[in-house]
């Protein structure tokens, strides 16, 4: 049967696994779905750079134009990275009648809807699992797997670098500088590390499930985002001490049609799935209505899982292609989005504060909560070892955001405490 | 648009929750299909048992042909369970061009691939992802999500009800009598508990489970099962002071070409994710060449969990009605069948031997295995507080099955071995 010609548009980490599983993997492939599949052309920025995988010089462009515009090449596979002309390509292929297979969250966040819309306009597949959490197959599930159920919370580790700071900050009592540190030197850490401390590659991340698990559109600003640069070790131990662990979590949850999205550190119950995932490992948690709890874990980044995840959209392009039916199976949100407001958002918070060490604090204190109806699990007061201040360790029974911030706001107004050190999520 | 008319086969625990989700999901699910999912009529043991759902009683009928033969439904949803008088009703359902939702394990581990044939011949659909690991997408996941990988193993748990029992053996330190009532009165265990704690329904999944990840055709028989019966609170007891859980692991696994299927209790490292997945829930853990290690995990059963897996393949079956194209994505395998030989199953042993407790019993011992080519990770003899033999518990490094058959035989008839009290598979 004729062949199924690829371009390829990058050839970095992810571009060289793709090659690898597409040749080493060919006769597996080409059983499932009865023709070969072979990739006829590769635009990368230097054509002479030396690379580990041995590529035919001729399939080599600097051009993506040339990927883009060849009339042989039936399924562009994305995995440049970049935004604004990378999405300028992919709207070009689709006009084309090209089928995308992509592993760009950043653009599938920022203008998935754009490039869905003109694949449904074009009839063509656009496919992006490699897109959160590497290897793991979680837009699938999602979309088939639960199609029958209503999704109503999805917990996510998706950013490996903060898992695996986070992890080490928990295992060894090290500070978050030094962590950072040694994961750069091992890779594990860009040497601008802000998209992913800063909680930014997650929240896209968490975008695009949302929008998935609630079927409708979830754009980058809905999600309210807070990295992990600010953790302290002691926030760790006073964690640990609680029975939790801290985990940059994103969670997207509704109730009723009403949804919110969020990324943020977060103290998670260690007898929860989710606190054991370490390292560099990510996971989703996915909680539907009618199946429960279930929880789906691999490597959310790395050469050969994200291409493992390329690779098998491939495969389903080239299914659809062989039945004639691209482009006709894809999700088109249909629900209308209603983002909570700041009553609605309600969890359990954990505060860390540094008081004066005096009679009577902790009554104003607890006075304060009683005033914004916040109700309390634990108070704890004890002696600051470092400092002649008392600390106090609260965690909140379910509290709205809109409460926990006229507490907070009180709280700065209020002399007795002189710093508010912490505030965290706490989970399960 | 016109409706979908579903025939549901079975109105047990499974069936009720179809019935729940079609009917409370119905939105939902015509937003995605675009048209109305009904379900036309239902075959049950007895019209008039009182029941927790109120369905239309001019549906029922209690005889299960009569929805076969109704021209009107386009789909078969087959909960009720059974084997040979199953196979003849989709058999016929097939012949007349419906598709097939099952989840019947034990009819797809063995007439699987009779059906999957009739399927393809008859271009209907047979779906059957709620027949592993209930609400769990696994079935998915081998076919779609890890299509362009090469898996190596596959280690599941996926029985509840046995999970139930070695968990709470773990925690409880009790006997496997005591927990198994106690199971039975909870509705964890059946009156007749043969088939789950003698490991029959785990191989069944796992025949299912290795035949779609080694895309080959696994039947029942070439699946190597021992139950939990046997395993002691004491056996228990030395696996987590060596740092393991005692789980009933089925374990699919594949060396090149050759491959191998057992269910067997296994004693996994703690810190391996499957060691931490208790209670009745299921999971399943898949190595893959490019992705690494990776797991799922969920419900196993349980009615709306297990009804999830079934509408989402009612759901499946009626976006392929849509396009036109059921039967058109079947997996048939294609690899041939090759088992390993017991030379070629090779795994770590966990022995506890009572022995004279007399000099020079260990190195007898020790020599045997040295015989073998057995090569020991470690050796412990220690007083056996019980009796006055003494205890050897040994741990090997890898070690073939045929090798260790004939130590084991050895130790049969050598005379300062008073007993092979236990010997377990080991695993991480």
């Amino acid at each position: 049967m004729k062949p199924v010609k690829v371009g390829l548009l990058g050839l970095g980490t992810v571009g060289t696994g793709v090659v690898r599983i597409v040749e080493g993997h060919q006769e597996d492939l080409s059983s499932q779905v009865g023709s070969p599949i072979v990739i006829e052309k590769i635009a990368v920025r230097n054509i002479d750079k030396l690379r580990n995988i041995a590529v035919d010089h001729s399939k080599l462009t600097d051009d993506p134009w040339d990927v883009i515009r060849d009339p042989e090449i039936d399924v562009i596979v994305e995995v440049m990275g970049g935004i604004d002309s990378t999405k300028e390509y992919l709207l070009e292929a689709l006009d084309r009648g090209k089928h995308i297979v992509t592993a760009n969250k950043d653009l599938m966040a920022l203008h998935g809807a754009e490039i869905l819309a003109k694949a449904q306009e074009k009839q063509c597949d656009v496919f992006y699992e490699a897109s959160v959490a590497g290897g793991i197959p979680i837009i699938r599930t999602l979309i088939e797997g639960f199609s029958s159920d209503r999704i109503m919370k999805i917990m996510g580790i998706v950013n490996g670098t903060t898992n695996y700071i986070l992890t080490k900050m928990s295992r060894e009592g090290a500070s978050y500088d030094e962590v950072l540190r040694e994961a750069q030197q091992l890779g594990y850490a860009e040497a601008d590390p802000t998209s992913d401390v800063e909680g930014l590659d997650a929240a896209r991340k968490m975008a695009i499930l949302g929008s998935l698990g609630f079927r409708t559109d979830v754009e980058l600003s809905d999600v309210s985002v807070r990295g992990i640069s600010q953790v302290t070790k002691e926030d760790i131990a006073y964690a640990k001490r609680l029975g939790y662990e801290m985990k940059l979590l994103g969670i997207a949850e509704r109730q009723d049609d009403e949804i919110t999205i969020s990324v943020q550190p977060t103290m998670v119950k260690q007898s929860h799935p989710i606190a054991s995932v370490n390292g560099v490992f990510n996971a989703v948690y996915v909680y539907g209505e009618a199946v429960g709890e279930t929880m789906f874990y691999g490597a959310g980044a790395g050469e050969m899982p994200t291409a493992t995840s390329v690779v098998a959209d491939l495969v389903a392009v080239v299914k659809n292609l062989k039945l004639g039916v691209n482009g006709l199976k894809a999700i088109i949100p249909y629900k209308t989005k209603k983002l909570k407001t700041d009553e609605q958002i309600v969890y359990k918070y954990f505060l860390l504060l540094h008081v004066d060490d005096k009679a009577g604090v902790l009554a104003q204190i607890t006075q304060i909560f009683a005033e914004y109806e916040v109700s309390l699990a634990s108070v704890v007061q004890q002696p600051n070892p470092d400092n002649p201040d008392a600390e106090i360790i609260i965690i909140t029974h379910d509290a709205s955001k809109a409460s926990m911030d006229k507490v907070l706001k009180h709280f700065e107004n209020l002399s007795v405490i002189r710093r508010i050190k912490s505030v965290y999520r706490v989970e399960g």
